[in-house]
């Protein structure tokens, strides 16, 4: 048996693509800059749910429906969908998935699930394990602050690093096809821990772990961020994007021209009171599937990198003084089959 | 492109092997019937940490070690490990794994993360994706009751149905191999929810999502329960087991000779007052990987099917009057390549 050295990197050599895909996003994310891209904004923050919890699956059972209904779709042509999301038990995925019956895999990556649930589907469907493969994922403002900081109705004080988890969600479907966005190559992210505890500067926590995977991307592919339309991040936001930036000059790269943060992107700081940016997994997941992907299937975008980090943040290992430790998956989004594969 | 119904089986061309195991269990679990098949027994509940997460952590971490040790690899040769566990936020596996420098790919499926990962760890290899995948899970006895149910300091009283949630932890090691045990089919779950909302009757909320998935498998292989040596389910106790063969004989198969399960292995009620049996993702993990899979490797047992089930319970949700979605996914392990492959 060979027992060669880990792989950094995963190319594709049946390069699958996204054929489907639908983003619906809360009435804040609606009314900031990237509005416009979204298939739906819904003004009732509840979804016409009881509880937050509810209100969250809700809008991820919606936005898997709107996927398939894009991509013209049913839920019986799906071989498994990846979901997952930032509520204790993944309960977003599990209770938005359980009455569509199509075969589930629950996974948890923080904020870099979408990342992680593109990845994964990219290969099942890559290897020929599997013909359709969809990943979803989502995170609600009120269910999230509820259960990572205070109750709304605390009325606490937010900090000048602190972000705005989005209400959004992302949905996406792969499979064998002729038309871009193609899936050229993946990079599993392995967990990074700065010794950070501050559970209110989560870009400073989450950019090592972006820049660690980046790196170790166009190190194994032998290339430079000027390769690449966008190098797009998940949600570090204003604060944690100047630091990647300097890790990556660290680095002895340049990536400020191409980089684009989701976090950053989502929220209009000056009218709209989010201070550092947005967060959650639907940020990165929504923007992606809303505004991203539409631009790399007409050929306008050629080349993203889609970095998505998570941080792996809990309040009770927080409360035992521990650290947060951070991940960060990324997935090559390309409008071109590439020569290399 | 081809719009085909979905497959509900993935078979697996290239049968990858599981080349490496291990499998770490607490004081409870090493008086139990099944005490003489773990590789270590840990004495200290705390695993010298001073938390129940913190324990539960380094369990884990302690027995991916152990696991690449038995296969004689280190971290550098492992292209990527899936983790997961009960603990809210992944903790047990993020926390244990943060350190070992393997790119992780969280999973989430309760008590059938062991499967999840399995399956998953498979098709990478199996896809040529990877070299070498692993997956871990855990749980533990004092971290689980506090979070699922009450600090053990609370002193309640269980139910004559409630199982025992294992402190227990199993590790795999994935890789092509010309030795058994080989995979050579998996079987994604469905979400199954048949409005339970007792979450002290596990058992009874998942068996209905294992005899779905074991049918499943069944049926598009053309096999009967008869061609397994083992049917294993992961933690459906004594309760669930009886509900699982009701169920089965309900749709034509008996599955009573070959049926075991893991719940039911690990504890004896009548001295250790543990009630319905055992539960926690730790629970199959360690009784397949100290107990069944050195059987296959040997030759004593020819075909299993390993078909761990998770309640994808969550407090919050019960306690907004929600009931309990389970799911069961599906390995089949067998000590032959198979002709079918």
């Amino acid at each position: 048996m060979n027992k060669a050295s880990r792989k950094d990197v995963i190319l594709l050599p049946n390069t699958p693509s996204i054929i489907g895909w639908a983003s619906i996003a809360g009435k804040k994310e609606g009314d900031g800059p990237m509005g416009f891209c979204f298939d739906v904004i819904e003004p009732d923050s509840h979804f016409g749910k009881d509880t937050w919890e509810q209100a969250e699956s809700e809008l991820q059972r919606r936005t898997v429906e709107l996927m398939l209904s894009n991509a013209e779709y049913t839920a019986g042509e799906v071989d498994a969908i990846f979901g997952g999301d930032l509520i204790n038990q993944c309960t977003s995925a599990t209770f938005g998935m359980r009455h569509l019956g199509i075969p589930f895999l629950g996974i948890y990556g923080a904020c870099s699930t979408m990342a992680e649930g593109l990845l994964l589907a990219a290969l099942m469907v890559d290897g020929n394990h599997m013909q359709h493969c969809a990943a979803v994922t989502s995170s609600h403002f009120s269910g999230a602050e509820r259960q990572f900081r205070f109750p709304l109705s605390y009325g606490g004080q937010r900090t000048p690093n602190a972000q705005w988890t989005s209400t959004a969600s992302g949905a996406v479907l792969l499979g064998e096809c002729t038309k871009p966005p193609y899936i050229r190559g993946v990079c599993v992210g392995c967990i990074n821990d700065q010794s950070i505890t501050d559970t209110n500067n989560m870009g400073a926590a989450m950019a090592p772990a972006a820049i660690d995977t980046v790196l170790r991307y166009l190190m194994a592919t032998h290339t430079r961020p000027s390769d690449y339309d966008v190098i797009l991040t998940g949600d570090l936001g204003l604060v944690g994007s100047e630091l990647l930036h300097q890790l990556a000059e660290q680095n002895g790269y340049d990536i400020s021209k191409v980089h684009r943060d989701c976090g950053v992107m989502m929220f209009d700081d000056t009218t709209q009171d989010t201070h550092a940016g947005g967060s959650g997994c639907g940020c990165s997941a929504s923007i992606l599937c809303g505004y991203f992907l539409p631009k790399i299937a007409s050929g306008e975008i050629k080349n993203l990198l889609f970095a998505a980090t998570g941080a792996l943040l809990s309040p009770m290992l927080c409360q035992q003084g521990e650290t947060i430790p951070c991940i960060s998956h990324l997935v090559h989004i390309s409008a071109e089959k590439g020569a290399d594969t």
